[in-house]
């Protein structure tokens, strides 16, 4: 167990951000809520899965909307410990431990700050790796444990538990029309499990990742080395193993729309240096890239937009005509690559009628 | 306390579909559900408000959607059960009785049922005195008692509990918005509170003067009698004092859209005597009634269509070009007349621009 420090906030977000592949909301205004906090002489700690025994309970805390929400919507700020205390409640137990559901986006920023309102330590882990548009998507689903029960919390003190018993997607409807009906977000905690079924369900290690992947790009930025190669370097010794640019130029078109309380949409990007065009399909997240037609990488692989000089990641509300980008591709880890895992968030379950193949083989 | 005879169902769902005032759905489906448990060996006792020791706690049950949905779309039967045992789970504590929400329509069925499958008695009041569209519309949240927390529960195992603080207006939103995401249709529990608070805020008697009305209709048939004089001789009795047929003849057209999870709408009835025209406007019940242009009943007091032979009750999704019917209007109690009570449930409440003005001063 380790305090994460104030100054280490901003290389999260930014790492978050790239976990996020365009999606999961900015974290920018989760590090701001969280920053303050720390203003008031609260602090967090990271916790290593392995650190607690196996019967602890840990409740999983994030946000849920269409980020083109998320960003103009101000949360209170106590919506995300309302959920969680909520969920307590219901269960007729305290938390030993909160823990990302989602560490791409502004779900990291979450646990931090239910961790640090509520004096909880977080769980170095998370259920996806990345950022997810729907809450069915995420390991922990997959290998066994129930999204049932959820608590939520509006911005305007509304409050409740829903359950669909064993039927992960059944909440995910239900959870989207409340989320409609509360203006487009809410805070939930689910998930609560025990520290056992944490081992053996959620990708370890995604939040001190995120971490990582911030400190590498400020410090390549510092010293003004290359960040994409010390990006494929840093994911080299972590579980994704493989992570590679896979194309440059100028984005030339964009359409989107905001409908079901999703942002849909699609880019354009021409090539610096041929004839050839990516085209980036996105559902909150990038979900497809495809180099003159063919695909190139699919999820649940990695798709990030960085910018082509800075490595900034860029999400998928900034996308806009002109931008100078980068696609930089990550493989995956081995846990959600399984046949069980690509049933809930490969390529078919978001509509595309392809079969999933890793982004080191179609290169 | 005395047992309801399977023999007065019947009786009952003819005068709540009287009460329901065109709306709060049609009675049929949910007699057949009670009358299921009685065949099982299950009954279930009516108890008078004052039976019951002043911190007893009381949880009203009730059906929640747009009555057009409710009559095609069967229930199990278990759901009204499974909302009230998951508010007694929030609440920490098991009810010691059940009522209803609204006399009026179907959800006069419901506490039946919940009280023949779970052994509670059924208080023997209710909060609308009719049928209303909306959730807030009940005098029990016009005297201070707050609709949350709300338990729900959908026919494929979906359930939850909602809470808006002291806002009833906020959680019909909310619960609506659940209603629809589940298909149009759920069961709720609310409103739990003591006995001590049903005597102050409920309408006491709404459900046996449903079993009267219905015995009244089915006798004035048997027997030959003008059923109308037999209804207006009965509501002299009760705090309702007041009631009259205001017009007869023949419907000649009819309006309707089911939007929002509401059943909305307008009928015409041309005179059986003269050139005169009354004009009829429903969310769910009606609304308004103008003859001629000028107001003749207005909400909260309660406007029936009736068979202008049998004086059978039909509800808005029954209204249909020919039918020969006669409008019969009741004077609403005076606990639903005050100023408080006029804000929640009166004309303006739904988007009528015109005051309250009781039908006896109209005629």
């Amino acid at each position: 167990m380790r305090e994460i420090q104030a100054a280490e906030l901003p290389d999260i977000a930014t790492g978050a951000a790239l976990l996020g592949t365009g999606g999961g909301g900015d974290p920018y205004l989760g590090r701001l809520l969280v920053r303050r906090e720390y203003l008031r002489g609260r602090t967090v700690s990271l916790l290593d899965v392995g650190e607690l025994p196996d019967d602890a309970l840990v409740i999983p805390a994030a946000g849920m909307g269409a980020p083109t929400v998320r960003v103009e919507k101000l949360p209170n700020g106590d919506e995300a410990s309302t959920a969680f205390r909520m969920l307590e409640r219901h269960l007729g137990r305290r938390a030993d431990a909160t823990m990302p559901v989602e560490c791409g986006g502004s779900n990291s920023m979450v646990p931090l700050l239910v961790g640090a309102q509520l004096g909880l330590p977080v769980v170095d882990a998370d259920g996806m790796g990345r950022a997810f548009p729907e809450l069915q998507m995420q390991t922990f689903g997959v290998y066994g444990i129930s999204g049932s029960p959820l608590a939520f919390s509006g911005s305007h003190g509304e409050r409740g538990v829903l359950d669909t018993g064993t039927d992960n997607v059944r909440l995910e409807r239900l959870a989207r029309g409340v989320t409609v009906r509360l203006g487009g977000t809410v805070s939930i905690a689910q998930f609560a499990m025990s520290a056992a079924d944490v081992r053996r369900t959620a990708i370890p290690g995604t939040l001190s990742l995120a971490l990582r992947i911030g400190r590498c790009l400020r410090e390549s930025r510092e010293r003004y080395r290359d960040p994409f190669a010390a990006l494929t370097e840093l994911f080299k010794e972590t579980a994704y193993a493989y992570a590679t640019p896979v194309f440059s130029g100028r984005i030339v078109d964009v359409e989107r729309r905001t409908t079901g309380g999703f942002a849909r949409g699609t880019a354009t990007i021409e090539s610096f240096v041929d004839n050839s065009v990516l085209e980036l399909a996105f559902q909150n997240e990038h979900l497809v890239a495809r180099v003159d037609g063919r695909i190139r990488v699919i999820v649940p692989d990695l798709i990030t937009v960085l910018n082509a000089e800075t490595a900034e990641p860029i999400t998928t509300e900034a996308l806009r005509y002109g931008l100078r980008v980068t696609v930089f591709a990550i493989a995956a880890p081995p846990i959600m690559r399984t046949p069980e895992a690509l049933a809930v968030f490969g390529p078919r379950a978001f509509g595309i009628d392809a079969d999933f193949t890793g982004v080191e083989e179609l290169a």
